[in-house]
């Protein structure tokens, strides 16, 4: 028999505005009240310190970026260290002229600093111009990409935002000895999608990264921002009709940062509209009953997966 | 612009007796409804022709084994003729002394038998003893394995039940330019188990499919069997008290097949208890539209993926 191992998680969602003080105040908030609500464990949503300013492509965002440690994990660290709580943070990384990341940091109480995890997977499409500002995380004979990080509670599977949609990502990191899947988040929906397409593109998000729970037997959380954030500069792509939006107005964060467990059961969610701090104790142990009761990894055909080291099988 | 391939898709789902006669007849009279009701393409559940007799262990179940193509391929093949549709089948397939399989066989209409794919992942627990009886399907050099079979519909990437909770198979019938997955299934509940964990089961087998559809941009579709089959010989395993279960008395089938579009929505779904023909029309041109909304086949990292070649990381 193993033996229980009770993790008390919680998600801290809330808005940025343009004051960055302002949103590390709500992030340390947020922290200090889940840490009074019990929490042991705290994941905070993607690049928390300021507006998702990858709506637009400008140089001048850069200036935001900072090294690790640096001022944001320094303010995180002394909390986490009052608390003795562990915290998964997110920053826009300076690591050489040139070389950003969009990093997740693990601040293991009064240990400080305990591992970074730079984001694999880069997204670019209208409004989330992430290619621009951050270099791919490395990978390089089985250093770094994606590598769990230990600490006192547990032994994390951290990644980011984008890589929650892909599936070889969360067994890697379940391959790896992973405990539970820890996503920060920023993802909304473009207000000239109508009330269908919103719907089914926050199922999908929920639905996929459920998904990764179920197939590997492994707890998920995913913490998002929440509000409204308007487009620094609108973009029309004059010439290009039929697939070009028009002008977007901004991102409505769409919040419901979750916590499910390794059937993919939700066991808490957050609201759509407001900051909220929601937990769940999730007994990690469980996850080799239920990987007994469906031995997915068990039955994994090994020499027939090579062709997923292939863009195309074409 | 990508020009529109509507697929008019059914789903045969029904109760199977000792009577194989019975069974086909069945069978038949589904794929004559859903022709009638104008679908193109119809997809059967898994082993239909019998009761799921892989709850237990008995060489006398070899008897039921047949070619390919054989008495059940024959059928099937002269109503699809007739029809004009692609039927996907399930077969309990002997090839050789000793070597059995759990295949599917796509039959396109007046064509007869176009491919064959074998079920390529096997499981084996309680009530499911499928390692008994199949050998599990071949792959070499790029031969077999998951391999989409192309029919006058479309591009078909045919897999088996167990098959579906593993995202490593659907990515490779997508990565082969599979329009769509289809799975024959036959799953259910063990009627000793509480509502709860009913229901996380299912869900949970809901969920992972529709989240292979997201993650790949794809539509999907699974044909699940209904109604109670009792155990053949119930089994207790004495001296393993802590983990097995009392008798079983057999599975309930639970039914709920259904048709997922590339966003992972369900267009079509099946109760939990009752025979029944469900139809969707997926447009599978729309596939590539919703690609270029959630690039992740752009994005995958190649680089970073080859322990999905390993059993385990540590």
């Amino acid at each position: 028999m193993t033996a229980p191992r009770p993790i008390t998680l919680a998600l801290v969602q809330h808005p940025c505005s343009d004051d960055g003080a302002e949103n590390l105040q709500r992030t340390l908030n947020g922290i200090r009240e889940a840490g009074d609500r019990g929490a042991k464990l705290i994941l905070l949503q993607e690049l928390h310190r300021s507006r998702y300013f990858c709506q637009h492509q400008s140089t001048r965002e850069f200036e935001q970026a900072e090294t690790i440690p640096g001022p944001t994990t320094q303010h995180i660290a002394e909390l986490a260290g009052q608390l003795g709580v562990v915290v998964v943070a997110s920053v826009f990384e300076r690591r050489a002229a040139g070389i950003y990341h969009n990093s997740a940091v693990v601040i293991d109480g009064g240990r400080g600093i305990v591992g970074v995890y730079r984001k694999m997977h880069i997204p670019d499409d209208p409004g989330y111009n992430e290619k621009f500002y951050f270099t791919p995380g490395d990978y390089r004979d089985g250093q770094a990409g994606f590598e769990p990080i230990d600490t006192s509670v547990g032994r994390l599977g951290v990644m980011v935002c984008w890589d929650q949609w892909f599936p070889e990502a969360a067994r890697l990191m379940t391959l790896a000895g992973a405990d539970l899947l820890l996503y920060p988040t920023a993802i909304g929906w473009d207000e000239t999608d109508d009330d269908e397409e919103r719907q089914r593109q926050r199922d999908a998000w929920e639905t996929v990264q459920r998904g990764h729970a179920i197939a590997n037997g492994i707890p998920v959380a995913a913490c998002n921002r929440v509000g409204f954030e308007p487009a620094p500069e609108p973009t029309i792509h004059a010439g290009a009709k039929d697939t070009a939006k028009h002008a977007r107005e901004g991102i409505r964060f769409w919040g419901s940062s979750f916590i499910a467990g390794p059937q993919g059961e939700i066991l808490a969610k957050a609201g759509t509209d407001e900051a909220s701090v929601i937990l769940a104790t999730v007994d990690v142990s469980r996850n080799e009953a239920v990987r007994q009761v469906w031995p997915f990894l068990r039955d994994r055909r090994l020499d027939a997966y090579e062709d997923l080291l292939k863009r195309s099988r074409h």
